[in-house]
């Protein structure tokens, strides 16, 4: 069996690849879409998932993901990827400056299409945003720290992230479905 | 004739029916709808007017605008309404404190759907943002100064407003080209 994950976010498909290797191989569909202005993350991902689903074998997944800052409304929440690439993390660090609430999650829902049907696998976080930048990685990772990570921002966690992380959460949901599919 | 608008947002209809109203006259049609998200208003006008077509009745028109800040790579663009309800006017501020660049331009977008067509009517004003919240509007209003204003932001110039506006220049187009149908 193999499975196609639609993304033009390499970052994630790595991470994907990493968590899902034991039990598939995914192939990776480069590609980006247009995904509707929705506050909702599931809605987000199950609209996408259908409009794919014209386009691509199945089974497929792609995965919605965003950062929700409490002090800011849950901003940027579904439009983490356009705002990191105008405001990046400087730009958030610069909006929760004198900032006491400093609580965040990280979301990551799974739209899988398989068997004509999109199931959904979702992944939380609870953690605060740091003072600094620190550390690697991509994306808001150098500024989420989860709480149970240590004090560790995404970024300085490297591959054990995924222990800690939301797509960690969601992907190790997908694992275990396919695991029984395969088994 | 008479003719739908489209729109959730009160505001942008107020200032429609006033800058149209000795041509003709507007139905406010109050829905909300799912906005695709693209980096381009133009884009999104489309789609969305496409999408209203198979559910409204001809005539009808829609607007998308937006507010594009150049030192923060065009942010938040298309995102305006959403950014606006998140961090509002205090947010921008915050995030242009200490920036020297100020200069945004304001852009709106019209979308007509006529005998079986979408027609695109665009307005664009060049400008800068305040340093602080000055007067009334609605949005963006209070801190966005249209570059022949005098230096008076939107929200200081009240009905005025129309004469420097991005969305007066867009809805003049449309007021000409339904005068010539009408004529």
């Amino acid at each position: 069996m193999k499975i196609y994950f639609v993304s033009s976010n390499k970052h994630k498909y790595i991470e994907f690849r990493r968590i899902l290797k034991d039990v598939i191989d995914i192939n990776w569909i480069n590609a980006d879409y247009l995904e509707p202005q929705s506050d909702n993350l599931i809605d987000v991902a199950i609209t996408s998932a259908k409009w794919f689903s014209h386009y691509i074998e199945e089974p497929f997944f792609l995965e919605d993901a965003g950062l929700f800052i409490d002090s800011l409304g849950g901003f940027p929440g579904v439009y983490s990827s356009y705002v990191f690439k105008r405001l990046g993390n400087n730009g958030v660090l610069k909006l929760l400056d004198g900032v006491e609430n400093r609580s965040a999650r990280f979301v990551s829902v799974i739209a899988l299409h398989i068997g004509g049907r999109i199931t959904i696998f979702e992944g939380v976080v609870e953690g605060t945003i740091s003072e600094e930048i620190r550390g690697g990685g991509w994306g808001f990772d150098p500024i989420f720290i989860p709480n149970e990570s240590n004090g560790k921002t995404y970024g300085e966690l490297g591959e054990n992230k995924d222990l800690f992380s939301h797509r960690g959460r969601s992907a190790t949901k997908l694992r275990d479905f396919i695991g029984r599919l395969v088994a």
